[in-house]
């Protein structure tokens, strides 16, 4: 059985951080890539390197996927948000994010650089196997 | 800390089967979508409904992406494969898909379109937090 979640139950799913999956187009292809992220303001804010592939590709149309499935249950859900993204400048903002939204990202090293996108489409999938 | 794989190693990271997500453009934008796979010949093979959003897409360049993170260990990977996507016809083909690849897709309905995935560009990311 699959339904479609509303907009808003797809946010809920989301919750209020994970991770997930940032999409966009390169010279050599598609890319996806796993991201910590965090849902404010009915947007998502992702962190990352100054110097990454992501922080390349930060200013433009991406898609973002998030997903849990539960094997032994048979069930899960997906999330697919098309949208802009756009680096993250104003101080302001920058430190409202640095304080509030709870990224931290794994790996050692700089990851100054706060991407957030702006959900044009958001449509999701629940699955369940009976 | 962060290090590269090898292809060898992606493969042996994406195992003989699992949940990942496949990529393609779409007229609305890139579309990320789960699915499970299974990894036979150094290629991926998909299954999914004839009428499905992956069908229309089925032949022609994809990016397909799997991962698995465990927060309590802090550690975790990801696997970025970049390829031509093409429906498998050859119906001796068929049969040994359906008989060997052990693709049982969760949600009923029809699933007799199986997608293969030939890899061009393999490229993983291991990474630990400390």
């Amino acid at each position: 059985m699959v339904d479609r979640p509303s907009p808003a139950e797809c946010y809920r799913l989301l919750g209020p951080q994970g991770i997930g999956r940032i999409a966009f187009g390169t010279a050599a292809g598609l890319a996806v890539l796993p991201v910590n992220y965090a849902v404010t303001a009915r947007t998502l804010v992702i962190r990352t390197g100054s110097g990454s592939l992501i922080a390349a590709h930060a200013d433009g149309p991406v898609s973002f996927e998030a997903d849990h499935f539960d094997l032994e249950l048979g069930q899960g859900w997906s999330v697919l948000v098309r949208g802009e993204a756009h680096r993250v400048l104003q101080p302001g903002e920058l430190r409202k994010l640095r304080e509030e939204c709870g990224l931290r990202p794994w790996p050692a090293g700089e990851h100054d650089l706060f991407v957030r996108i702006v959900p044009a489409q958001l449509t999701g999938r629940r699955i369940r196997s009976q």
